[in-house]
């Protein structure tokens, strides 16, 4: 006896395979950013004169982006066991959630991060899919 | 043919979700020391005469822990599919080296990071769990 | 009905694990280097005289594949469900291409981290693999 992968799991693989473009997209505008504002490799961040906000947030918004990335993928995956179509659309928030969170941040003011705390909605439904796929492996739930 | 994945998946699945929470610990702790030591967004690290060791302490022992986990769910996962309880086991013993690492961070003397060294024990065991799952899927062992 | 993990998903298993170790080629990169260019933890990068240019770019080297790990495990194991072998080919098409990435940029010449690009080989058969796998699930293709 075992749990086999639901048919419907190819929308969780887009799901996933779809974030990949996202954190792609925060990549080349750090790119860019690094172009119009001088930033040269290997430099992280903007230093000089106590560092240039625009630049720096445009850098942040993808790192954080990416202190978050493999926990979503993490239960996007397991979630998607037991949850598959609950699971895509958890993940669709989540990555919207993550746009807007850069989209704000690339205004220049921190605070405006805050556009895409939505997506904690995402996050937290694909959470509570991951535990009741594990629940239902053990036959609990 | 072909695998499936064993009902005592449901811990790896656990286990795995636990992690996620680890690693909000530790970003808690980032947040909550950006207050205390003044230390504004976009900014990564302390930087200004030197830097704050503490907090640039802090913000290490979070990062030092994303960079090692993708890995470590891909060994949890793929070792689990053929020892569910041993990976699941060894997933708890890597987090609580983990908790360990920051613990010591947090001292502020960055050689007590070795607290959590033992959590390579885990590593090393989810290393052995994944080799042998796939072995055991091409017929080998 | 439902979809199964072929046999030879062995290849994908030994393949993802195997890049953690490519990782971790990296990781002691940067250990070494800490030591040779007086770097000490928590420092991260080196920012004195406006910043050693080697160590910094041995930093970024590990930092970078850090960048696109994630990602390149989901597409791996997803792509791998359908193609496990094309996927384990690609796959270490893509960690030489790392591998090239990093000993150019260890030239102290981020331009020369080009040498990896034959890497994105790797990656786009992955994602191609994966968007066939989801599409292979949903009896679409």
């Amino acid at each position: 006896m075992g749990v086999s992968i639901p048919s419907e799991f190819g929308y969780v693989v887009f799901t996933g395979t779809a974030s990949a473009f996202v954190l792609m997209y925060k990549a080349i505008n750090v790119g860019m950013a690094r172009k119009k504002y001088g930033i040269k490799y290997p430099k992280m961040y903007s230093e000089e004169n106590g560092g240039d906000n625009m630049f720096n947030c445009i850098q942040r918004a993808h790192q954080n982006s990416l202190e978050n990335y493999p926990q979503f993928l993490w239960v996007l995956f397991t979630g998607g066991l037991a949850h598959p179509v609950v699971a895509s659309i958890a993940g669709w928030i989540y990555m919207a959630g993550r746009i807007a969170f850069a989209k704000g941040y690339y205004t220049g003011n921190p605070e405006n991060r805050r556009w895409g705390s939505f997506g904690y909605i995402g996050m937290f439904t694909l959470i509570g899919c991951s535990v009741h796929s594990g629940l239902r492996m053990l036959g609990i739930a």
